[in-house]
C-alpha cells in the first residue's frame, strides 16, 4: 500500500487540532481587519524570475522551482515578494498608504528538522506608502501585533523594539566600519557566550574600550527612560549623537500608549537587529515571557523600498509576520494550546432514534435557523450505535429524538460532558440551554 | 523591468473584488460548518505516487510534478485524493461517518483558455462512511448545496439529481451493453444536436426503437411524479425494472423536503450522468436558472470506494464541490456580482486633522472596542490630502477630528456616500449611526 503520511515538514492536523489552529488564524485575520487592512490573495505559483529578483543564496537553494514547457516556475517562499509584485501591478486600484493583510501558505525546501516546516502559514500585515510613509504606521503595526497576542491569551508577551538607524549611528559614532559583521557576532551571543563574542570582536580589530561599549550597548533594554539613562552610561556623547533615532523611538512610544498598548507589553531593546538586509528603520521581535525558549514568535520592521526590482517608484513599507504553523506546533508541544476545548464544529448532535428520520430533520433545521451548528446522525436507528458515535464525535450536546419524544413533542437535550438531561420543546430553548452552559 | 502580472490562468483580484470573493467563500464555509462538517487542511504538495495512484491520462498531463532530490513531488489537482489519504492516515482520530469540509486551492496545468484556471479554489463537502453509508447523507449533501445557493442569492437555481443505478438498470433493461459509450454521446447532445446523436447511436448498432427510447429517457426531467409518468410512456416495463433506484430517489425526495429544501430548487433529471467513473449512485449538477449558459455551478455524487488505493477497508462516500474561482469569474463577467458593494474592510476612516495624533488614536481604538472596523489616516495633516485619501479608499464613513472637534469633544461623522454629516460624542453613537444606515 502507498504511504499515506503527509510529506515530511508539512503540518497536517486532526480535525480537533485544526479547530484550535483555525481559531488562532481567525483571531489574526479579524484583528488585521479591525484596523482596516485589506486581505489579498496571490497565486502560490509565480515566475521564478519574480520570486528570485532580489533573493540571496539561501533562498535560491530552498525554493521549489521547476520548468513547465518554456515557463520557469517557483512556489512562493514568503508573502513579501508577492506583495511587491501585487502593489506594482495593482497600483491604480489601491489607495496609498495601502494597508494589506495576507494569510497564506509559503514553501521552503529546507532540510527537514524539528520545528522547521517546508509548507507553513505566514500571517502578514504591511502598510505600503507611495513616496513616503509616516512613522505612525510603524506604531500601528506594532499595536496590531500587540492586539493579536493579547487576544491569543498565551500569557504575558513583550514586543522588543529597536531602530536600525540607532544601530547605524551608534557604530558610526564609534567609527566602527564593519557594523554588519559586529551585529552578526552579537546576534549569536546567546549561543556562543560573551567570552567568544569578545574574542570574535577582537578579530575584527575592535579595541577593548570599543568592545566594552558595544557589549554594554547591546544589553540595553527597558522603557525609553531606561534606554536614555543606560546610553548615557555607555558614553556621555551618545544621547546627542543618537538624537534623531531616539526621537523616532519616542514618537512610537507615545503612539503605542495612545493606542492602548500596555507599558508592560513592549520595551526598547537595542540588541534587536533582525538579520534581513532590507530593514532600514524600526525593527522588532516578540517574545512570550513565560516561554522565552521559543524565541521570537513575531517580527518585522520598516523597509525603505519594497518594490525596487519591479518599479522605479519608491515605495517604503512597514510590516510584521506571524509564522503561525511553527508557533502552533510549538504551543501544541508545550501543551499551551490543546486540541481539546472544542473537538467538533457542531454544537448539537441530533440523534433520531425513531424509524422515520423526517421529523428529526425538521427539528435539526430549526436549530440551524436559530444559529446553532447542528449535525444529524443518519446511520443506524440503533441506540447503542448512536451513543457510540456521540461519544467518538465529542459533540458537546445531543438531542435525543425517539418515537416517544417526537409524539409527545418533548425532546431530551443531553449535556454529553456532564451527562445531565433536560426536556425541551423548541429550538430556541435548546439555544438558550447551550449558550447558558 | 520584470513582468508583474500574475501567471496566466491564475486569478488575482483587486482588494474590493477580493472582499466579494471572500464573502461568498465565507458563506460556503459557514454553511458547511452549520451542518457540523469538520474543516481540514492538507498540504498542497504531495508525493506524486499518492496523487497519481488512481489518476487517468488527462490528470497525468495536467499535474504540476517535479523532482526534488530523490523525491517525486506534485501539486494537488483536486481535494478528493488528499481526502482519501487523510481519512486513511487519520482514521483513528475520526468519528465515522466522517463529515469533512475543505476549501483550498488546487492546480492544473491546463492549456490557458477563457474560464479555465490553473490555480483555483475548490470548496468540497463530503461524508465518508466506514463499511456502509446511509442514503440520508446523499440528501444532506444536496441540502447543504441548496442552502449555499439560497444564501448566495444569485436568483433561482435547480439541483438536477439522478442516480447512476437508474442509468445502469435502464441500459440493462434494453440490453444495451455499451452504456458508457451511449452516455458519452448523449452528454454532447447540446453541442452536436439530436440528428448527430442519432447517427452516432446508430454506429453503435442501436436499432431505431432503442434509439428512440434512449432519447426519450434522456429527456425525462421533473418531480418524482413526472419522472414516473414519463418512464411509463417510454416503456411500460420500466417502472418495475427500475423499482430499486426509483425507491432511492423517492427516499432522497422525502428527506430533501423534510430538510426544508423547496420543491422548485430541485428536480430529477435523467440526463445527468457525470463523466467521472467513480460515481456509483446519486449524481447531481446545479444550474442557475437565469444563467443556464454557465453550465453546472456545483456537482457531485456518491462513490462506493474512496480509499481503494490506500486501504483495504471499504469506505463509501458522497460529496459535492463548488469551483468557486471559476464561478466567481463568471459572475463578475456577467455583472451578477460586483466588486462594489463594499470596497474596504474598514467601516470607519478616522481623519486626524489636528497636529497631535494621539487623541484621535484613542477615539479610533474605542470604536474598535465597540466592534467597528476602523482605520486611521496617519499621513499628512493636510485636509485636502486626507479627503483625497478618503475618496480613493472608498471607506463608507469618516470621522473628522480637527482641533476644534477634539477640544469641544464633538466629533463630525460624515457619510461619504450621501455627504451627510452629524455630530457625535461617543464610539457607541458612531456604531449606532453606522448600523442604522
Amino acid at each position: 500500500m502507498i504511504n499515506t503520511s503527509p510529506l515530511s515538514g508539512m503540518m497536517e492536523l486532526s480535525p480537533a487540532a485544526q479547530i484550535e489552529f483555525d481559531r488562532l488564524k481567525n483571531i489574526i485575520h479579524q484583528t488585521y481587519e479591525s484596523f482596516g487592512y485589506s486581505s489579498i490573495d496571490t497565486p502560490v505559483l509565480e515566475r521564478a524570475e519574480v520570486l528570485l529578483a532580489k533573493a540571496g543564496g539561501e533562498t535560491e537553494k530552498q525554493i521549489y522551482r521547476f520548468k513547465r514547457g518554456d515557463a520557469d516556475l517557483a512556489m512562493r517562499f514568503d508573502l513579501t515578494v508577492p506583495l511587491a509584485r501585487y502593489v506594482v501591478e495593482h497600483q491604480n486600484e489601491l489607495a496609498f498608504p495601502f494597508r494589506r493583510a495576507h494569510i497564506g501558505k509559503v514553501y521552503r525546501g529546507e532540510r527537514a528538522q524539528k520545528g522547521r516546516f517546508r509548507e507553513f502559514y505566514q500571517c502578514d500585515v504591511d502598510v505600503i506608502g507611495r513616496g513616503d510613509l509616516e512613522l505612525f504606521y510603524d506604531a500601528e503595526v506594532l499595536a496590531i501585533i500587540a492586539a493579536v497576542f493579547t487576544k491569543f491569551d498565551l500569557g504575558s508577551f513583550t514586543l522588543r523594539i529597536n531602530n536600525r538607524k540607532l544601530l547605524k549611528q551608534f557604530f558610526s559614532f564609534l567609527e566602527i566600519m564593519d557594523s554588519a559583521e559586529v551585529l552578526r557576532i552579537l546576534d549569536k551571543a546567546d549561543k556562543i557566550g560573551e567570552a567568544s563574542v569578545k574574542k570574535e570582536l577582537k578579530l575584527l580589530r575592535l579595541n577593548g574600550l570599543e568592545i566594552n561599549k558595544v557589549l554594554a550597548f547591546s544589553k540595553i533594554r527597558g522603557t525609553l527612560e531606561d534606554v536614555r539613562g543606560q546610553l548615557k552610561k555607555v558614553d556621555a556623547g551618545l544621547l546627542k549623537a543618537l538624537e534623531k533615532p531616539l526621537a523616532e523611538l519616542e514618537e512610537i512610544n507615545g503612539l503605542l500608549l495612545a493606542m492602548g498598548i500596555k507599558q508592560n507589553n513592549f520595551c526598547f531593546d537595542l540588541a534587536i537587529a533582525r538579520g534581513l538586509d532590507y530593514y532600514t528603520g524600526m525593527v522588532f521581535e516578540t517574545s512570550l515571557d513565560e516561554h522565552s525558549g521559543l524565541g521570537s514568535v513575531c517580527s518585522g520592521g520598516r523597509y525603505d523600498n519594497l518594490t525596487g526590482t519591479f518599479s522605479k517608484q519608491k515605495m517604503p513599507g512597514v510590516g510584521a509576520s506571524i509564522g503561525l504553523t511553527r508557533l502552533f506546533s510549538q504551543l501544541l508541544e508545550l501543551g499551551i494550546v490543546k486540541d481539546g476545548a472544542q473537538k467538533t464544529p457542531s454544537q448539537l448532535l441530533v440523534l433520531p432514534l425513531g424509524e422515520k428520520l423526517e421529523e428529526a430533520l425538521v427539528i435539526a433545521q430549526k436549530c440551524r435557523e436559530v444559529g446553532l451548528k447542528v449535525e444529524t446522525y443518519g446511520g443506524s436507528r440503533n441506540l447503542k450505535k448512536q451513543l457510540q458515535y456521540a461519544n467518538s464525535s465529542n459533540c458537546p450536546w445531543a438531542l435525543i429524538l425517539g418515537d416517544d419524544e417526537l409524539s409527545s413533542k418533548k425532546w431530551t437535550l443531553k449535556n454529553m460532558v456532564s451527562g445531565e438531561q433536560k426536556t425541551v420543546t423548541t429550538a430556541h430553548q435548546i439555544k438558550l440551554a447551550i449558550e447558558k452552559a
